[in-house]
């Protein structure tokens, strides 16, 4: 009998450069019947990432050397298990793993790389669960001892990351102050970061020209600071720490180095470091903390305490217009929907 | 009976401001008589440390209004013991106190104050025992597990604690790599450098130029860095790392903020963090450790495994030489010798 195969659009690129040019729209042939322990799943969803524009480029710290099919995270649905699988038809289902295709229609995933994920889980935030959410509890909760009622500080407040957290100190009882970049129409963005449950929220300049009084009037030092930024960001929301407190970064989006003053090091007694969530669950003997994690970021995200962000949807034939856009707006996340029945503009 | 008193000169400033001119000399009267558990010391020697200069400018996290009595650290001579003092007349001893009046020919100090020197330790370094020596230990010692053999790196390696940290990787069998700013005849300095110890001498330039091939020379990577400097120099230590490594910071010597990249903190999960040795010892908790690494220190002084840097002794009369030396020229440290008999230079 000859194995039978479906076929499978797909965005990949044969090689490094700039993603505007080097990816493609390419067919690719699927085999129709997983085998014992492999599921066939139809990605249903999957962001474009600044990581994955870094993976094209070449400029990821794993090169991994084309031809590859775009995407680091996303979400699918298994069509057929195969006749060893624990997985179900119907079931949701993400992959953990540097180098798994998402930005494809379909794809055969062995069990062992498969994670379930909870069907009440909202397509946008099941595609993006694995990268931010899990960045913001791990930051939350595997560092400093935060009681109810203690503050955490963060730069990059509207980012992926920096709204997960504002979610999870409101559900967890911390107070958060929130530092973002002046814009025009600060004041939406801040209604909107209000809205999510931020307790504070301050443009870089405010805070520079505020910080003192501000922190006199909560009468506290957060213990907690979370950048995503680097360079004076960093600096600024490192050097109102209380004595001993901690400042995790986990990322670099100024592109500049992250900045520390002697005073907040060596007198205030602070401690500096990273995290790369990709890295945390892969290190040895964090497997069960990582699962841990994960429950109970799907517990969040069930319940409606984490939500999505601003998501814009296109269709993975219009991944093009997902990748420039990425570009030129990068408040608004570019989503690309590869579900069979959505996989075409014409029929979002 | 009448309290009998000495004369004491003594350099002091009756308000912040320049060194240069707001240190005066004064005279004191000193009571001649201990009481039951105190001792009269004849001061010998205390250096001119940076610290000594950022207090009097009213610049250093710690303010005492004057008027004050200058100097931070120093050794004297125990004249006369109280009648229940635990030291005996002849005694050398130091004073661990942020407030301390080592810039005077006499005092007399509480024995609950004064730690005993060992007095086969040279004055010159017994004068700069209790910051830089206890400094480089503890950053060797409390932070990181080392073997015979692993790497430390280092820039400020010709400071006072760069050359322990020189001396005693040497006594502790760890390899040390050291970075210094180049400067006219860099090859004197990098002789002195390799005499008391160090495995390695690079200038910055010469340690960017070439760090990638010496790194594979060795084929190892520090697991610790020390940060005397800042600014970019505490990125180029920190980035060669090995994963997990920590940098320790104990200056700003460049007066600009600690740097460390993204990749150095999210990919390699460094740890930054600080030390200041008086706030470090006085922490709850450490005081047992404390007089442990006193103990070692000594023993490494007495033993002549660490010496002193390279100083300028200068009598007590003459400490306008000394201050105003102190800024013109860094890279030789200036001693004030203050010893009853020395404390006028015409007997220097």
């Amino acid at each position: 009998m000859s194995q039978k195969f479906i076929n499978s659009h797909a965005v990949v690129y044969k090689k490094f450069g700039d993603p505007r040019k080097v990816l493609e729209l390419d067919t690719l042939k699927i085999p129709a019947e997983p085998e014992k322990e492999q599921c066939l799943i139809e990605w249903l969803a999957s962001p474009v990432n600044p990581l994955d524009i870094n993976r094209v480029e070449g400029n990821y710290a794993f090169r991994e050397e084309p031809p590859v099919i775009g995407g680091t995270e996303g979400v699918g649905r298994v069509v057929k298990a195969g006749p060893n699988s624990r997985f179900r038809a119907g079931d949701h289902v993400t992959v953990f793993s540097a180098t798994t295709p998402f930005w494809a229609e379909y794809g055969v995933i062995d069990d062992d790389e498969l994670v379930k994920v909870d069907n009440r889980i909202p397509v946008e935030l099941a595609a993006t669960l694995m990268i931010n959410p899990p960045t913001a509890w791990l930051m939350l909760n595997d560092y400093v001892k935060l009681e109810k009622g203690d503050y955490v500080i963060q730069n990059a407040a509207n980012s992926g990351v920096g709204r997960n957290v504002i979610e999870m100190c409101k559900a967890f009882g911390y107070k958060s102050i929130n530092i973002v970049r002046n814009r025009d129409n600060i004041d939406i963005l801040k209604t909107d970061l209000w809205k999510i449950g931020a307790d504070h929220v301050f443009t870089e300049e405010e805070f520079k020209e505020g910080s003192r009084k501000f922190l006199k009037s909560i009468n506290a030092r957060p213990k907690l600071a979370l950048n995503g930024v680097g360079g004076k960001s960093a600096l600024q929301i490192s050097s109102v720490l209380e004595k001993g407190g901690t400042c995790i970064t986990y990322g670099g989006m100024s592109k500049k180095a992250h900045e520390f003053t002697t005073s907040a090091l060596v007198f205030n007694d602070i401690i500096a470091r990273g995290i790369s969530v990709g890295m945390w669950a892969r290190q040895e003997g964090n497997l069960d903390a990582w699962n841990h994690c994960m429950q109970e970021v799907q517990k969040l995200a069930v319940s409606g305490k984490i939500t999505a962000i601003p998501m814009e949807k296109v269709a993975l034939s219009d991944f093009k217009k997902a990748i420039n856009r990425s570009y030129d707006d990068r408040t608004v996340k570019q989503l690309l929907i590869m579900g069979g029945k959505n996989a075409t503009s014409s029929r979002l």
